[in-house]
């Protein structure tokens, strides 16, 4: 696939916003530590001097939010004033000079605020290059040629799992069927789970109700929350076990609640009621620990799966090595962007595991489903054992938003990375001067904002 | 040891300030990765009701240090109007306050500009602690009951290797001849190796000569860069080894350049200059990478040295798990200050793996030497085969600076962290409206500063 042409693609402006939306309110998105997240993230628009727009942004959960802001103010050097065409002939030149920076790499290196900042840029970068081919970016992903799609990774740390030559044979192998695969992608879509049941601020009876709605809705796999209290996911799990029947399929989610041994103890706790997997059970970076969890609940038929806190691409390798994550959950916006999360499949796919995206934070259903479907037609060529998150959360913002029929993502037919916001929504819940926030102040609802979240008025 | 009194220890007021010393001009620490850092630290000031104040900070390398100034005026809020004295009453649970926010935690979790901004606050109420003890944090440490200084540490995602009771009964057993390791230490202090010999930006010539001037006072071991091109590292190293005699002892340090098997190759090519240690040789969060390169290179009597970037206690605990760190270099402002440093002393000294701390940077040898003499007194009780990395920067700008006669760091005796900046170095030195800095724009040395590093005035 030819590069876009060079003209009218240098990038002259880059602007960032803080958008948040008041999630505590209702509990929503609450686990056994994130409480009360008020689902939120760093926006960030480029645009061309044509005008030409590319729209990225990097999930957040409210307080902090401007410190990603700021991050990523400070790495519009590394992109205002450069062609887009020639980040696109050098993305990985590119991801390694955003992400690598000889002064601002103390700060990660690759991790934490200075990766979602760099997620957010590469994401708007993604979305820049599909709207030009006219292209969704899964179409995008799918239309470049092995080695065009490979050069955009940066592949260093990783070689001692897949070199670029290999990554380049994996996926010329995996050709046979594509337009059968496309096809299929466009009448069936790709298949989904709830974790909309499970939340752990919601009442018993919200999740029977919930399951009830979703087992309507078509869904066969759902999600709840566990790791506060044994008694009450014993309680909400045989609720939901006993809505849904045992021709349906249950994952449990801990959200990194517990220490290695308790893990395993808790989890013996809840097996008889066959959950498929149990989602970060400790630390986001313990391998070992993982694989030691692993191992005690495979007798039980018990998965581990983990991602969406790993912190790069090094990380994944190393669980994915480990055999201590049986389900590998990418996160669209926490690690560099595309680029990385490529690699991340390509390891996954060598070393057999399963890819089942996490999604549900703002605008990551509507990112990930690119990424699976790609999966689906160029790299693993199936479904089985596969699945994106669902959660029925914050899509009404956004110009292009996921769907989800019969519990199935259908696939996405407009230009870009279907992260662009709608422009009333910027108006209401940019933060703090957002007409809706400005309400919630107003009427008491939430507390001003301390000082330390007005440097970006 | 008793608690201070509460009175007056009301926490009223927290000042930040970015302070960045112009280093990229000398070349002083530049290496493979940070080929130009200014050398600079995110400088917290905390204030109690009746005027005491602890200082701390964490250092950083230039372009992004307003970042983490931010992250720390974001962290206000969980310190000022809190009273110290409850702090250190719970410290374990203000640690986890301050790194696991519900909301914020997303930014990390416990890793990169949110893990450094915490250590920043953390080293502050140590220093102020110290201070309001009348005794160097060293003393403090040492001083503490082994209940007490272990009820600092959060345990969560560690209890696998070690628990607070067990950590109790290593300190208690230890005890045996602290007041001879005490005098010892105030007499003889604690050995130092020097960096100063061989940065990457440096000249031959300056290698040579520095080699010359280091032996004159005093050290035995010498550390260089290696990393960007074998046949310059041959040639420095060589030079190097050549000077000291074969009596002397080399280190050499690539931070983090290398992929794993280029580590090991690379390593073979410099294997006859005999190095005790290569440090950093590829991603540091390549727990698994580490213990490949450690395996092969075992033959050669090379140990593997790494934490400087190891993001927290849990990655310590996998890499001090994995055969894959000889030598733990913890730093002392990237992980959650002395609370998470101690465990990390204290899974060390139970796997066996040696510490040998990272320095060098701003107020980094000032703070490790006070960690390693504690550690002397009262956990590992020895010094073999253990070194504090020494390098000759900005210590002129501490009101307490490290002391370091005969290649030995002496013991710090004023009270407090040993972090506090004379008045004149926060006058010219603070970016960019100190007037050192000032200077620089003026005179064409530095470009002005880009929009985004303003937002701090």
């Amino acid at each position: 696939m030819p590069l876009p042409d060079k003209s009218g693609l240098k990038i002259v402006h880059l602007d960032v916003r803080d958008v948040r939306f008041p999630t505590s309110l209702g509990g929503h998105g609450s686990d056994a530590l994130h409480t009360d997240p008020n689902y939120s993230c760093a926006y960030v628009t480029i645009i061309t001097e044509t005008g030409k727009k590319g729209f990225g942004l990097t999930f957040t959960c409210g307080r902090g939010t401007e410190i990603v802001v700021l991050t990523i103010r400070a790495m519009k050097r590394f992109v205002v004033g450069l062609n887009a065409a020639e980040i696109f002939a050098d993305f990985a030149g590119f991801w390694r000079t955003i992400t690598n920076d000889s002064q601002m790499r103390w700060l990660g290196p690759e991790k934490g605020v200075a990766h979602l900042a760099a997620a957010a840029i590469l994401n708007s970068l993604w979305d820049l290059w599909a709207r030009i081919e006219n292209k969704p970016v899964w179409k995008l992903l799918v239309d470049l040629e092995p080695e065009e799609l490979v050069s955009t990774i940066d592949f260093r740390y990783i070689t001692d799992v897949i070199t670029p030559d290999e990554a380049v044979r994996i996926l010329k192998a995996q050709r046979k069927g594509r337009e059968e695969r496309f096809k299929y992608l466009e009448q069936h879509g790709y298949p989904a789970y709830t974790t909309q049941v499970g939340w752990l601020g919601y009442s018993d009876e919200l999740v029977t109700e919930l399951c009830h709605k979703y087992l309507q809705l078509g869904f066969t796999h759902f999600k709840v929350k566990v790791g506060l209290s044994v008694e009450d996911d014993l309680r909400r799990a045989t609720a939901v076990r006993k809505c849904i029947g045992d021709d349906k399929f249950l994952m449990v989610d801990a959200n990194q609640a517990w220490s290695v041994n308790e893990a395993i103890e808790w989890m013996k706790k809840l097996a008889h009621l066959k959950p498929i997997w149990i989602e970060e059970p400790t630390s986001p970076d313990d391998v070992f620990g993982h694989a030691v969890i692993s191992k005690a609940l495979e007798p039980y038929d018990i998965g581990v799966a983990t991602g969406e806190m790993c912190a790069n691409r090094v990380m994944f390798k190393q669980f994915l090595q480990s055999g201590g994550m049986q389900y590998c959950q990418i996160d669209s916006a926490r690690i560099g962007g595309i680029n990385e999360i490529l690699a991340v499949y390509l390891m996954a796919h060598k070393l057999n595991v399963k890819v089942c995206p996490h999604a549900g934070g703002v605008g990551l259903c509507e990112m990930v489903q690119h990424l699976q479907l790609w999966d689906y037609v160029s790299l693993s060529c199936t479904m089985a054992d596969r699945l994106i998150e669902y959660v029925d959360q914050q899509h009404e913002h956004f110009v292009d938003p996921c769907v989800v029929h019969n519990a199935r993502y259908m696939a996405p037919k407009l230009p870009g990375y279907s992260t662009e916001f709608l422009p009333e929504t910027l108006e209401k819940y940019t933060y703090p001067h957002g007409t809706e926030w400005r309400r919630l102040f107003k009427e008491g609802i939430f507390p001003l904002p301390d000082e330390a979240e007005l440097v970006n008025p």
